[in-house]
Parts: structure tokens; sequence; C-alpha cells
């Protein structure tokens, strides 16, 4: 195949979404076909929409970027693949969050096991198992989208030697992640003022997983060497605290619509983000004991989710985890500054910086 | 290395299992050396227990012998690193099976998500999280052994070619389970005589994932070629179904300690195996009536157990499972018998016959 050369312009990211949608697309047809039979319908259908649906593709772009940094060599074939596999993983991520959450919704649609409840009860399911079948239901599809990230990544066409620089680099972004989420659970439904126990989660649970290791595995796959990857590193450690720094500020104060989660999910949940610890360790008594009430309960009122946010505001959280979203990505502009990568490079970076600490292209 | 020559007597079998016990508890302890800190400690106990307490380690079974049956060129470190593979695989599905059908017991022990419940109660977890959090933190355990099991494929030191030859066979068996647990969770609760539609579950959920694909994977690795893979398929078929047709009557009829699992689950769970199918197919009204109101039912007594128990008697679907048990013993046999394989190797695979039919050795 011909080398395909990328535009510079904007609308570059938007060409790469498109082309590994196009790959995912693909996967998960010619996996249908090979399908036992028609029963299998529910689980595709749940795994296509959550696949396909205007996810930010943020690991994929970081991915290919970190690819073209190290010098883009050969096709986009591998590169693509690559990426597909994070997306696929991405959401076998999400899928299994969400049982183990108890998510309703999920990229502005039921999450998973609702969806494959509904669908259940839709085909004549027995009454009374719709639930715990979508919980079981969920629990596979994820398991069968962990499965499929591995096969994309095995036809990727990978020679042994890309393999052995890769692989590994995904070893770690999977058990990173599973380590993630487990120091997650432990802390969830404890209400605590230890912010450095909250931004350490996140770094297990996200920040790695959804930028460092994904510019590595870019670079890597294209034989970069050790200077970028430290200069990637630099780069990527702000930056993905910095979004999940925004994540618990959108899950409290974003638009549903934009986040397509309902707003109040941590506080549901009882979820140890950096934000709830700022405004434990400086909220007056009363308010404390109301966020003690408050946090972990399963039905929060629109009231309740307005008394939480006006504490986050007048104890300053709010303002306090903007603050450390600024000088975060500060770091990581500082860092892409000094690295001196081809221009259209640091472009694509500048745009993801910002897509992802303020959500915005 | 030097190639090893395992003695043909009876202690093969012993030696090939402690063999990969040891494969399982390297890798587990290497991977707690990486672990990110003491908050592990769950997750790692209860993956060593599970791993390592006295499964039958079939499938490893099955794949050094396929190896061998191709002639087991080389030294053993390959075959049994992809033979661990194979059992931290089956760890993961069933680390998931009894958090989707919520069983209590695996192995003689508690079920990961029992434990992992008990043990957060017991660090001071929140009051009435424990349920809830056991099954979060064994879904995680799941996924965590399923990156393993792929973990311990990359690092089992197979060339390209090697590669090439068991990655899709892999792949097949992965997809497989996971399709064969959906169609199982789709007939769950739903009590029918329809013993092809039960066969039919079985063949992909234990059937081959459990003989074919092992032998197969062995036998690939040592590059056999299509005739031995055919003989292996022949062998393999029915054995699988027999395999699990003594599951079947085992999980009502065995001995609790010695199966590791409580009597009735299947009942419990509301399963639709063919030794259920044949009697609901030949009860008389009276007991039809009964079936259905027990099958499914969460708290059966020990006498709705003996009730059951003896309408499966009564029927003959005891007895007409061990016909269909022992015909398709009769088949893989006489596939033994025609495949002329050096006779260390038919001996194994006769013992195998005996283990996965009768449960004994």
């Amino acid at each position: 195949m011909a080398k395909v050369v990328w535009d510079t312009d904007v609308s570059s990211l938007t060409r790469v979404r498109d082309e590994v949608d196009a790959v995912l697309e693909d996967f998960v047809s010619a996996r249908e076909q090979e399908a036992p039979g028609p029963e299998m319908a529910p689980l595709f259908a749940t795994a296509r929409r959550l696949l396909l649906s205007n996810g930010k593709r943020l690991r994929s772009l970081l991915c290919v970027v970190g690819w073209r940094a190290a010098g883009a060599p050969g096709d986009h074939h591998a590169v693509l693949r690559v990426a597909a596999a994070l997306e696929l993983f991405q959401t076998f991520a999400l899928v299994h969050d969400d049982v183990m959450d108890d998510s309703d919704v999920r990229r502005g649609g039921p999450s998973a096991h609702r969806t494959l409840a509904a669908e259940y009860t839709r085909a004549g399911g027995q009454r009374g198992r719709a639930e715990v079948h979508g919980r079981a239901a969920a629990v596979l599809l994820g398991d069968l989208l962990l499965v499929w990230s591995d096969t994309m990544l095995a036809d990727a066409g990978l020679g042994g030697r890309a393999q052995a620089r890769v692989l590994p680099l995904v070893d770690s972004m999977r058990t990173e992640l599973v380590y993630g989420q487990y120091l997650d659970l432990l802390s969830t439904g404890r209400i605590s003022q230890d912010v450095a126990a909250a931004l350490r989660v996140a770094r297990y649970k996200t920040g790695k997983y959804t930028v460092e290791r994904p510019l590595h595995l870019g670079v890597c796959l294209a034989d970069g060497g050790p200077q970028l990857l430290r200069m990637c590193t630099d780069f990527a450690i702000p930056l993905g605290e910095a979004f999940q720094l925004r994540d618990d500020l959108l899950g409290v104060f974003g638009d549903p619509a934009q986040t397509g989660k309902p707003v109040g999910d941590d506080i549901r949940e009882g979820k140890a983000t950096v934000l709830l610890a700022l405004a434990f360790q400086s909220a007056p008594r009363a308010e404390r004991r109301l966020l003690r009430a408050l946090f972990g309960s399963t039905n929060l009122s629109g009231e309740d989710i307005g008394r939480v946010r006006s504490i986050l505001e007048t104890t300053g959280a709010r303002e306090g985890v903007e603050t450390m979203i600024s000088s975060r990505r500060d770091a990581t502009l500082a860092a892409l500054e000094a690295a001196d990568l081809p221009p259209d490079v640091t472009h694509m970076l500048r745009q993801i910086v910002w897509m992802a600490t303020e959500r915005i292209v």
C-alpha cells in the first residue's frame, strides 16, 4: 500500500476518527458473520452502538499522533488497527464499569446492562429475571470486547519486532486499568479529604491509560527512541490528570446532553474524587454533614444535587479543581513547546490538549 | 534447553499438573511484585487460591498430550505456558460464571465474589456495600485473569510461525466460550424438553472449549498436520459432550466433597440441561408441575432436591444421560483406536477419557 500522508489542517483529527470508525465497523461486521446464530443479535447491536456512538476517540488520536511524531513509517494500516484495539478496550472498560457502578446511562443512551435487560424483556424473557440477565449479559459483552481488542491487535499485521515493542505496553495498560478500578472500588463510599489518595486513584484508573499509554503505543509502533518517549511522558502525565479532573467537574456541573451521562453520578455512586476531597477539606461542619449524608445515596433529588453544587462552589473546590487543571495544562503545553516536534504534530497535540481539558472540538 | 522426555507411566499426568502449577505460581508471584500496592492483596490471594486449588487441569493435559501426539518438538517451555494460559482462561471463566449465576461455592471454597465481599467487610468496608463490592471486584478479578492468560501466551516464546498457527485457535476458543455462555443465559430459567437445544448450548459453552480446542492447540504448537487435527476432532467432540453430560449428573447426584460445588445448583439457577430436558419430556403431569415449580427457585430445601432427584430417576432421565455418556465415550475410544498414535500418547488419552467422563484419576 502507498504511504498515506494526512492533511495537517484541523480536519485531520476528524479524519482519524472516521478511519478508526471504519475499521471498527468492518471488524464487528466480520465477527457477526461468524457468530453462531441470530440469538447473538443483542450482543452485537449493543456493541456496535457503544463502539460507534461519537466517542471522542481520544486514545486513537493520541496513538496516531504518537506514531506520526516518530516519523509515521510505512502505511497506516497497522496504526489504525492498534488505535481501534484501544477503542475496543475502552468500550470493554466502560461496559464493565457501568455494571460495577450500576449506571443507567452511557454515551447518551442506556448503558449496556440496561439495554440487554430491556432486550431480554422485549424478546419475552422470564419475568423478574431481566435485571439479573442484563447484568450477566453485560459482563459477557465486556469480556467479548476485551477479547476482540486482543484479536484486533493480533490482526494488525505487526511484525515480530513491532510486537515485542508494543505488547508489553498493552499489557501494562490493561493491568493498570484493572488495578486502578480496584483502587477506585476500595475508596468508593468512603468520603475523604485526602486529595493525594484521590489523585493516585485517578492516575491509575484514567491518567496513564488515557494519555501516556496510547501515545507511547504509537511511538513504539513507529520505533521511536527513548528521548521521544520521555517527552511524551512529560506531556502526558499532567494531561491525564487534567483529563480526569475535568471529568470530575463535568460529572457535577456538566451538561448531560454534552457528557452523555446524568449529572451527579459520582455523588450518587460515592466516588472519592479530588473535587469532593477538596470540598470536604474546607467545608464547615453543617456542610460536611450534608455531604456525608448525600454521598453514596442512590436516590438523590435535583434539589440534593443543587445543594452539593452549592457546597462545591462556596468551599472553593470547583475553583480549586479548575486551577489544578490549568496548572497541569500549562505543564503539558510547556512540555510540548520544549519537545520541538514537527509543526503538524505539535498542532494536533495542542488541539488534543484543549479537547481533553475543556472537552471542546 | 535439552528436550525433556516424559515418563509414559501413570505418573505422567500428575507430573504435567505439577509443572503447570509451578508455571502459574511463578507467574502470579511475578505479577504481584509489580502490583501498585498492598491494597491489591485480596485480588492476588483470591486468584492464587482459585488457580492453584486442585483443578483437574483437563485442558492443560489435553494441550500437552496434543503436542506429544504431534511429535513434541523442542523443549516443553512453550507448551507448558500455553497450557498455563488455558488454566488462567478457565479460571477467568469460572469467576465470571459465578458472578453471573450468583454461586456461593467454587472448588470447595467460597466463590470469588463471596471471598472478596468477606474480605471487604473484614477490612472495615462500608456496611451494606459488601455484596455489591464483592461482585464488582470479582468482575475485575475475572478481567485480570483474562488479561493474564493473554500475557502468558505472549510470554510463551512462540515464534512468529507458531503464533500464526496458535492465536487464531485461541481466538476461536475465547469467542466460542462467550457465545456459549450467552446462549446459556438466554435459556436459563426456561424449562424445556428440547434436548437438542440443551446439547447445542453444552457444545458451545463447554464441549469444544474443554477438549477439542486444547488438543488442537497442542497439535498446532507442534505443527501437526491436518490428518492429526481431524483425528483429534473425532476424538474430542463426543468427549466434550460426555464431559458436559457428566457435569449435569454430578450437579444433581454428585458428592459435594468431590465436585467442590453444592448439590442442586443447576436446578436452583434454572439451567436448561440435557438431564432436565429428558426428565421434563417424559414426566407425568404432576411431576412436570413440580419440576416447573422448583426449577430456578433460589431457596430449594434438601427435601426439594430429593424430589427432583426422584423424578430424574423415575422418568429414566438419569439412566438416559448415562447411556448418552457411554455411547459418546465409545465413539471417543473408537476414534482413539483408529488413530494409531504412539502407545504412550494413546495411554494418556485413554486415562483422560475416563477422567473426563467418570471424574476419576
